[in-house]
């Protein structure tokens, strides 16, 4: 986590919203009405060339840095989007808008459905990355933007970012993969799986029609719960917790014993104030179903490819092992693609692309420079 | 999973039970009217010299090897145990009894509390790993066993192979600890504690008290579904399922799209069916609990130690990391006690030590002939 600035020192921010009238899906559905809600954070220079696209992950959102008013907590980039940061906002006019499916502001299975008036819950339609992006894509036609500088982003960020670059190929000038996969393992299929398990398990899920009832909080929380023991490392688990005991202060048998285990409880207690069941099932069913390379070689994709592509993966990362990135790597060669890659000595597991930020800051502000440098 | 025995090639054994009146526990409390089910398999010697205790892991019970008349599966471990196998039953006494706290045969939280005549449900003390040995320790006396040839088990079967070494070290000629730890790391301990949420959260669960009702069908089978990702590896269940996908046989949304979904889903229904989700909660922290070193050097706990051992530990198991049986290793080491190890290339993860189970019986065959030899 980046350290919380001084209040003297922060910079604002707030959330835009961008709507346009619909949305053709992937499999064919149209979506109404529809509502990106985004941050941008920089200036957009006049010739439009300084713009870099952050994709987050699954339970991200728009605000990726500087402060919201009244919160003392910035974006969940700030250690890596700012003034002099890597994603350098002196330099370059960074966005970062909330996916379609999610529950931050843009349409998701939360939002109303304008032909009932009610929230659509299962009646959303299953969206994919490709959707994401394509919705990102009308955005950033709407800002006037041609051609992006860059897009970046780690995990459900990452596929985003391959989407671009088979999607929009003439449209990306460089590309910032991080800790990510051309397509779910079966490995990675299961932990989501039992996630959507765990909160359709819980009777308030309802099939889906939770809203303004009781929310499926047991469920979701154990699948916040399940979705922090992959994100961090057997290492910084043992760093941050060893098995020190919490003081018993709960009378029931089978309290939080240990400070892992309070720990858990409390992340999942937190998470369910800020995010919505049916997105958690949308939007991880969307990692699930992606595969960029629609079962072709993905270098088969990267014959238009113009862009250059830092690509990063995290050695504790087990999650989304190193063995991923490294085909995203051997597919830029075989179809000319110039890339570097790193595999970064950070301890942190998968998270380590949120919290162990220093390495990766050089590594993109590196790249970031030589974009439009001849090779 | 070893081959199915044709139906004149089977070996049938059944249950049996060793009662006593009352056990001490760990904690101070004492259980009362205690049962243990156990089998046998093969022939105590005159001088009773070759019995072997084999330890069973979480979900086992005391049915670890042949067949139960009706049955066309036989026992968990029937691949290493038998005549000419690795617990070469034409030699060896072969014991398994199921443990205290769980749900096939032994007392546990859904036997009749003698107290209350009714199930013990949440009433039933925590019990321990040591525990669980103390029970062993009177079944073998039982069977009028005073020095055991051997003790071997995997997993949780492991721990208490470590921990009969360090309350019995005078009772016990050799043990074999496969892909074992001497105590839970914070990762291990999030992972059943997950499982435990996932029992909890489910309202069938009603604090325990299920036993005649709906029982919390849900809740346990997505800890099960938990425990069936750690028990693979990302490469056996590539292999496995890969991401191919089922035909869409269910109406609903979030429908298992791809095979791996639908097999986890499967295990958990099926396990339901013969497992008791207070048991799940009672061993499962009995093993988050243990620690047989209790916080000193384990080579201390070591000094007295007679035996030798044969560790074994998987390439593939990421749940038991091989660095968790090297620490038993080196405490063999610096206490003096003769100690082989091999960490066996197999790639099918945490359940390796039940299904890939040719290297382990020639190293357990092997180990086994040398026990009374002069090293």
């Amino acid at each position: 986590m980046s350290n919380a600035a001084s209040p003297e020192q922060r910079i604002y921010t707030s959330l835009r919203t961008f709507d346009f009238p619909e949305l053709k899906l992937e499999n064919g559905e149209v979506l109404n009405e529809v509502r990106i809600a985004y941050e941008t954070y920089g200036e957009l220079n006049s010739a439009r060339s300084n713009a870099i696209l952050i994709a987050h992950a699954f339970s991200g959102d728009a605000h990726a840095a500087f402060y919201h008013d009244g919160e003392s907590r910035p974006g969940w980039w700030d250690s890596m989007i700012g003034p002099g940061k890597a994603f350098d906002t002196n330099r370059y006019f960074v966005i970062c808008s909330n996916v379609i499916g999610g529950c931050a502001g843009s349409t998701g299975p939360s939002s109303i459905n304008p032909a009932t008036g009610a929230p659509y819950a299962l009646d959303f339609p299953q969206i994919t990355i490709k959707d994401m992006v394509n919705a990102q894509k009308l955005l950033v036609e709407h800002l006037g933007i041609e051609k992006l500088y860059s897009i970046a982003g780690g995990s459900m960020g990452g596929m985003q970012v391959l989407q671009w670059l088979v999607s929009y190929p003439y449209t990306v000038k460089s590309a910032i993969p991080i800790a990510t996969t051309a397509r779910h393992s079966p490995q990675q299929i299961a932990f989501n799986e039992v996630g959507r398990q765990a909160i359709m398990a819980d009777p308030n899920w309802n099939g889906g029609n939770y809203y303004g009832r009781e929310i499926p909080r047991a469920g979701l929380s154990v699948a916040r719960m399940i979705g922090h023991i992959t994100y961090m490392s057997d290492k910084s688990m043992a760093e941050k917790f060893g098995r020190r005991t919490k003081p018993d202060q709960e009378p029931t048998k089978f309290h939080a014993d240990f400070e892992v285990e309070g720990y858990l409880r409390n992340r999942g207690d937190f998470f369910v104030r800020r995010f919505d069941a049916n997105s958690y099932l949308y939007i991880s069913k969307a990692m699930d179903l992606f595969d960029v390379s629609e079962g072709r070689p993905l270098s088969e994709k990267f014959y238009e490819l113009e862009a250059k592509l830092l690509v990063l993966a995290f050695k504790s990362d087990w999650l989304y092992p190193a063995y991923q990135s490294l085909e995203i790597v051997s597919a830029c060669k075989i179809a000319g693609v110039p890339v570097t890659y790193l595999e970064i000595e950070a301890h942190y597991g998968h998270d380590s692309f949120l919290v162990e930020t220093e390495t990766q800051s050089r590594l993109v502000k590196n790249f970031l420079a030589r974009v439009d440098a001849a090779e």
